[in-house]
C-alpha cells in the first residue's frame, strides 16, 4: 500500500480476490498497512514492508532454517496476498476489510500470516480464522507487554488497547483459552483487570516467567489451549520484547523478554500446537535502528513458518542426519 | 492529549468550553494532535507538543521580537486551549471536533492559530473561521510543496491531499481568492488542474518564484487576497521549505523554499494582511532530527504572531529608536 | 529548568520552599538538571525532563501496578517539586544547592526521589538525608557499572566519578554499609582500590553475579545493609544496565544487567528494605534511541514507588484475591 | 542486487539481455550498486534502491511533472533493467560488467540513466555511451564537488576520486567538452589541476558561479557543449548539492548548491541539450536522515526525464493553455 | 582532553607550554573542549576533536584551496597545541586557564585560533588577544544567532550567552568597534537591546542582510573593523548558519545563513581584514547527523586560514595562471 | 587509512616494516580497515579507528581489568601497528597484504590481534599465523551467528561469507578443529551443511546453547581445540551477540547472545587456552548508535588481553588478595 510492490523475501504474489491464484496454497502472507488504532506513536502502517524486507540475503524465496533442517517457504507453499488497503483515517472500514480477507483465506484451508500494522488488527485476524473453525473453537496464544482488553479508547470501541475484549465479547475466541504471556508494566488498572478475571483469562506476567521460567509457563499455557480448542491463533506483539532490543514499537515498556526467549517460544508454540493462524504487530518502523526491529519481526514470521513445517514433516532426525 | 500537559512557549492555559477562560484574548493556540489522514508517513500527532516546547529560551510566556520590536506574547492577549481530542481512527469525528473549537473561538472575536496535525485539518479550521466572517468572506494564502486539491484517496473524501477542494467546494473559501505559494513535483496531474484552473486558483509555483522572486509573486497574492475578502486565513504547511532544511514532514519534496524565505514570508503575510486564522501543519516529530523543523514550526508561530502584534501597534520606528 | 514545567506522569506540583505545600507528602520529585560533573558524554541535565514525561499512558497521576497491585502514585501521596536550580558551570554551588533541598524534604519526613542529573549529585542526596537520620545512620545499595569512588578527577573533588568517596570521608555514609551492584570494566586502578578495601566497601561484580546468580548477591547485601542502620539509601545509575539496551548514558560500559533484571531488583530493595531516599541518574537522552533509556528511567522510579507502596500495605494476596 | 526487486517508481521491468524486451524504450534504468571505489564513506551500493523507491505517492509508472506538463514516465517508455551485478571487492570487473551494459542499451539507441554507486562508475558510463556515438563525440556535463580527476588511489587506477581523468585519457571524452559544475574545497592539489588546464577542461567552482550566478555560468556551458559534438552526458554527483541539505553522500564538501538550484540546472541541461545518457551517483543511505537525499536523487532523475520528454513534445504552452 | 590525542588535520603537535616547539608558527591551533557555560543543549566540548577530524582526505597536513591557490597549512606554519584542560563544572578556573593560554600565544606573534567549545569562550579568546594588542586596540568581526550580551544567567557572570558584554565591560574590546552579523529569533529583550546601544554596537540583523545583501553589509562593517584598531577578532558561532544545514549545535534559531554564505563571509572577513584571533565555537556533535556541522566547522576553519595565506602571500593571479 | 592517526586507547605505535620497533613486544594490534568483502552492509572500513578509540577513559595506555586484576596494556607489550592499506575494490590484493603483515609479526612470535575490517579477513589473519606454527596446527574457535563457509559469492571465492572455507581447503586450519559457537538462522543449505559435515566440523548452534547452556558448550570446545594442536584462534564476529544489542553490524541475525556471555566467553577462551591470534570483526560504524558496539568491540580486545596477562601471571588470588 505504501511504495514498492514487493513479497516477504521473494515468495509468489498471489491475489487473494483470484482463488485460483492460490489453490495450492499452505500459507498467505498478508498486510495490514495500519496505524490508526495506535493511542501513542504511530508508525506500524510501515510494517508490512519492513518485515517484508528485512533480509540481508538474497530475496529468492527460499529460507533453510540451520535448528529445524526445513525450508519454510518451499516446504510449504507460501504466497504473499500483498496489502489488504487500510485507511488509518477510517478503523471500521479497515478493519472489515481485514476481515474479510482473512476469512476467505481461511475458509480455503490456508493458513493466514498477517504483517501489522498495530494490534487492533488482532481483532479481524482472529475473527476471520474464527469463521472457519467456528467461533469458541480458536484458542489464543498472546505474547504481549499489554492485555490489550481496553473498553473505550478516545471514544472508539477500536484500537490497539481493546482487540482481545472485542473478540472474548463477541465469542470468537473463548476467555478461558486466552493465554497471554509477556505482561507488564501499569496497565490496565483494577476494573479491566477485574473483567479479565471474570473471563478467566489466564495471563503469564513477567514476575511469574522469571519465577518460573519460561518453559514452564509455555508448558502450562499449551496445554490449556489445546483443551477443547481444535486450532490456535498465535499473536506476537514485538513488544513483548524488551524495547532495549526492539525499540521499533509505539509503546514500549521495559522489562521484556529478550528476543532469543521469543523466537525459541513461537517455535515451540508452532511446532507443538495445531496453529491456524498467526499475525505479528506492532513493528514501527520510524523509531527502529539499523532495522533490527524490523529483523525481529521477520525472523518472528520465518520462525513461525519453519516451525510449522517441521511439524508436517514430523520430528527432526539426530545431529548426524538431521533432516 | 499525548504527553504532559504544557502551553505554547509557557502562555496561559484556557479553556474553550469556558468562555469567560479567555474572555480578554487576542490569539488562541489550539492543539490538533492528528495524523489520521495521512496518505504517507505519519507522526504530525506529535506536532503540536513538538511545536509548543521547542525552543531553548525559558518557557515564560514572552518572545521579544528582534526583528519587529513588539513581544507577541505580551503585547498580544495569548492563550492556549489545549488540544483538541482527534482519534486518528475516525478522521471525520476528529474533524469535526475541530470544527467546532474554531468556529466557537472565531465567533468569540479570537483569532484561533491551530498547530496540526496533518493537512487534513486545514479543511475545518478554514471552515471554522468562515462560521463567523462568512463563506467567501475569507481569502486564503496557502504555503505547501502540494496544491491538497485531491478528489478521493484511500476511499475516503477526507485526509490531508483534499482539505484544498473540500474548502472551495463548500464555499468555505473562493477558489478564485485562493493563493498557493511553493509548489513543485509531481502531483496532481491534469484532470485535478484542469479543476483547479476552473476555480480559478491561482498557484506561484517554484519554478515562477525562482524566476520572479518571492517578494513579487507574494506582493501580486496578497493584492488578489484582500479584495472583496474580509479576512485572511494563511496556512503554513512546513513541506514548503526543502526537506533538506526541514526534514520532519511527511511528504517531504525536494526544492523548496528555504527557512529563511518562508520566515520573511510568514512575517509579510501577517503584517500586510488582515489575518483572522492561521494553522502550521505537518511538522513530523519521528523524521526529525535534533528537532530542526518543530523549532522552525515553533518560529513560523511567532512570526506570525509578532507581525499581527506589529500591525496592530503600527509600524516600527527608525533603526535608533525602534519600538 | 531546561523548557516546559511538567510533573512526573502528572503527578501534583509543590513548592518546596512553602512546607504547607507537601504537608501531606510521603514521597517528592526532585529535578537535579545536572551535567557539570559529567568526566565524558554530557546530555544528564535532559533527564528529569525525560524520566518525568517517557510514558505512552495517560499523564494522569496514576500507575496501577500490574506485579504488585498498587497504584503507587495515588496509595502514596507523591509530588513533584520540579527542578532545582543547578548551573553547569559552577558544581559546588549546584551540589550545594541540590543538598539543602533534599535536606529539607527529609526533614519533613518524606522521601526524595531525586532524578538526576549526572552521579555528582549522590553526593547531596544521600547526605541530605543523613542530615534527618544521621551520619552513619543510613546504608547504601548502588547499581553500577562504576564504583565512582576516585579521588580527583580534572582537578576537582568533586564529579560523577567520585561522589561515594566524598559520602564515605565524611561520614555520612559507613563505607561497610557501603553495598555496590554491578561493576565491571576497567577502573578504577588499585589505588582506588586498596582505599575501597580499606573501607570495607562491598562491591558485587559482574562476574560475581553471574556466578552466584543476582537473587543471592542481593539477598546477602541487603543483610548488610540493615545491619545496625536506620535506612537505606537506593542510588541507580542507569548504566548498570548493558549499554545495549540502555544506550542513553555517558559512560556506557558493556556487559552489564538486563533491564528485566534491573527492575526486578530494584522492587526486592524497595519492598524488603526500609528505603528512605532514591535517585536514579546518569540517562543522557541525546545518546537516547527512541527513548528507551528515558523510558527505563521513569520505570525504575515506579517500580521503586510500588515496592514502597506495596511495602506500607503488607504483602499481596493471592493470585485469585490479589490486593 | 540487494534486497527485494523493484523497479523505479513502478515502470515496467525489461531484462537487457533480452533485446525484444525493450524494444520500444526511450530510456532504461540501471542499477549501479556498487561503493568499491570509495575512498571514504561507503553506502552507495544502497543508492539504486533508494532513489527508485524514495516517493510518496503511488509507485505506479507515472509522474505527471508540474512544471513542464509531461508525464516523463509515461511520454516517454521507460523501462528498468534492474541492477548489474557489481561485487564491491572486484572494482575492475564490477566496472567491465556495467560498460557492457550501458553499451548494449545506447547501441539500441536507448538513453541509459544508471542510478549509481559511487562515481568510479561514470568511466564505465560515459565510454558505454561513447562506444555508440563515437569517441570523443559526447560532452561531458558534469555536476559535483570534486573534479575526480585523480591519478592513482589505493595503487588503483580505478576509484571515484578518478573516473574524469581516465575517460579523457581514453579519449572517450574530449578534455575540451569536460564541463564541471560546483567544484570547491581542497582538492585536487597543483598537479591535478595543472593535468586539468592541459586538458582545457572547463570548471566553474562555486566561487564563479557565486559571483556570475548560476544561470550565466550554465549558458556559457551548454554553449561548449553542444561544439562539435553529438550528445552530452550528464552526471549529477549528488554532493554538489550542500551537505547541510544532503547528507546522504560519502565525502561531503560544505557550500554547495541547494536542491532547487540543482534541479533547475538538470531541467535546463535536459531541456536545453541532447542529452545521450545520465548517470546519479553517490547517495548514500547509511548517512541519509529520513531519506532526504534519496528523495533527491528520485527528483533528479525525474527532472531529467521530464526536461528531456518536454524537449522532444516541444515548449510548453502558456500558462492558460500549458501542455 | 577527550579520547585520542590527534591533531587538525595532521599538523604537527607542539607544547604551548614550551615556546621552543613553536618558535617558527603562524598560527596555533587550540581545543577548548568545553560546555560548561551552555544555557540548554550541552555537547560542544566534542567541538575540538570533531572538527578536527571531519574531513574524507588524507590527514596529512595540506589543503591546498582550491579557490585561493594556497596551501594554508603549508604556506602557514601551524601547529595544534592540543586542547586546554577546561573542567566543565568549574566555569571560571577553566575560562582563566584558557586566557592564559592564548595569551602566551599571542604574545608569541602567533595567531591563535581555538576551536570551541561553547561561546563563553570568546571572552578568554579575545582577551588573551586583547593583552598582547592593548585594550581596545582589536575590533570584533562576529556570526552569530544571538547577541551573547546578556548580563547574569543562573546567577553566573559567566557562560555563552554573555561573554561580549564581559568584553567590553573590560574594555577588552570597544563597543562601537563590535560587529555582529546574522543575529535573528526572540533575544536579548528590550533592556539588553538598549545597553547594546548605548555601547554603541553595530548588530547586522538577518533583516537587514536580506535586504541589503550580505555583502554590503560586510563592506560597511569591515570599515568600521579597521577603524582606528590595528587587529581583529573573529568569532564564528556556527549557529549564525541555519539549523536545517548545521543541526549540530545548541541553540538553533531558524532563518539564519547558507553554509555557502558563511564561508564567502569568513573568506572576505580574513583576506581584507588584518586578523590576529579566531574563534569557531558551538559546534556540537551529539545533536550533528553524518557529521555535516563538523565538516562546516572543519571548512570554517580552512577557508579562514586560507584567507590569512594569501592575504600574505598577495592576490591571487588570472584564471589562467592563478597561484 | 580513514582519518586521524591514533593507537588503541594511546599504546605505543609501531612500524611493522621495521621489526626492531617492537623487539620486546607481546601483542600487536592491526587494523584491517576493509568491507569489500562484505555482502549487504559495508562500513566495516571504519571498524578498527571505531574500536581503537571507543573509551570513555583517558587514552593513557593503561587499563586495570576490575575482574581480572591485571592491566593487560601494560603487564603486556602492547603495540599498534595502524592499518594496513587495503583498498576496498580489490579484495584479493588487500588480503594478501594483510596476510604478509600477520605472517611477519607471527614469525616474531608476537601475538596479533587484528581489528577488522569484515569477516574475509579472517583467511589471511589465521592463514598469517598457520605459516608460523604450521598449516593444520592451530585450531580455530569463531564465534558468529553464521558459518562463513560458502564456495562462491558474486563470482568471487573472497568475501566475508567464504574464509572459513578456504581456511580448510588450504589446509591451515583443520576441519574437525574448527569450533563454532552461537550460529544461528536461515544459512547455509543444506548443499554446504553438508561439506562441512564431511569436514568434521563442530557447530554449536544457539538452539543448543540454550539446551545445555554456554558454558558447557564451551568446555567441550575447549577440549576439542588443544587435541592434537599447537595454538588457537580467536576470530569474534560481534554479530554472534543480538542485534538488539549490538546494531552496529552489517548481517543482523536476532537471536544472539547478550553482550555479557560474549565477553564471559571472551575470557574463558583466552585464559583457558593458549591463543596465538585473535580478530575482531564486523564493527560498522554508520550503522552503530552512541557507539555501542565499537565499545563492545573495544571491551572484547581488551578481555581478550587481561585474559592473556592473567594467564601469564597464573591465576588470580583470594577476594582479598587478588593480584
Amino acid at each position: 500500500m505504501y511504495g514498492p510492490d514487493l513479497t516477504f523475501l521473494g515468495v509468489d504474489r498471489c491475489d487473494v480476490t483470484e482463488p485460483e491464484s492460490y489453490v495450492d496454497a499452505d500459507v498467505m502472507i498478508i498486510g495490514a498497512p495500519f496505524d490508526g488504532g495506535t493511542s501513542n506513536r504511530p508508525g506500524t502502517r510501515f510494517g508490512p514492508m519492513a518485515m517484508r524486507k528485512a533480509c540481508y540475503l538474497a530475496h529468492d524465496g527460499s529460507r533453510p532454517s540451520l535448528a529445524l533442517r526445513v525450508d519454510a517457504l518451499r516446504d510449504l507453499r507460501v504466497y504473499d496476498a500483498g496489502d489488504v488497503e487500510m485507511f488509518g483515517g477510517d478503523i471500521e472500514r479497515s478493519l472489515n476489510a481485514l476481515e474479510q480477507v482473512v476469512a476467505a483465506v481461511a475458509a480455503a484451508g490456508v493458513i493466514p500470516v498477517i504483517l501489522g500494522g498495530d494490534h487492533s488488527i488482532a481483532l479481524p485476524d482472529a475473527t476471520g480464522v474464527a469463521h472457519r473453525f467456528g467461533y469458541g473453537r480458536v484458542s489464543m496464544v498472546h505474547f504481549d507487554a499489554h492485555a490489550d482488553t481496553g473498553d473505550m479508547d478516545f471514544g472508539s470501541l477500536y484500537g490497539h488497547g481493546q482487540p482481545m475484549r472485542r473478540l472474548i465479547e463477541s465469542g470468537a475466541v473463548r476467555g478461558d483459552r486466552f493465554l497471554q504471556i509477556g505482561l507488564r508494566g501499569y496497565w490496565p488498572g483494577p476494573p479491566v483487570l477485574d473483567w479479565m478475571a471474570e473471563q478467566r483469562m489466564r495471563s503469564y506476567e513477567m514476575t511469574e516467567i522469571v519465577a518460573r521460567g519460561l518453559n514452564e509457563c509455555l508448558t502450562e499455557a499449551f496445554a490449556i489451549a489445546v483443551d477443547d480448542c481444535d486450532g490456535v491463533f498465535l499473536s506476537v506483539d514485538v513488544d513483548v520484547v524488551d524495547p532495549g532490543m526492539a525499540p521499533g514499537t509505539g509503546t514500549p515498556e521495559p522489562g521484556g523478554l529478550t528476543t532469543r526467549e521469543l523466537l525459541d517460544a513461537v517455535r515451540r508454540c508452532c511446532y507443538e500446537l495445531p496453529v491456524v493462524g498467526v499475525d505479528v504487530v506492532e513493528v514501527s518502523p520510524p523509531y527502529d535502528h539499523a532495522d533490527v526491529t524490523a529483523f525481529l519481526g521477520n525472523r518472528v514470521v520465518l520462525e513461525a513458518l519453519s516451525a510449522i513445517a517441521r511439524r508436517r514433516k514430523g520430528p527432526r532426525g539426530t545431529h548426524d542426519n538431521p533432516s
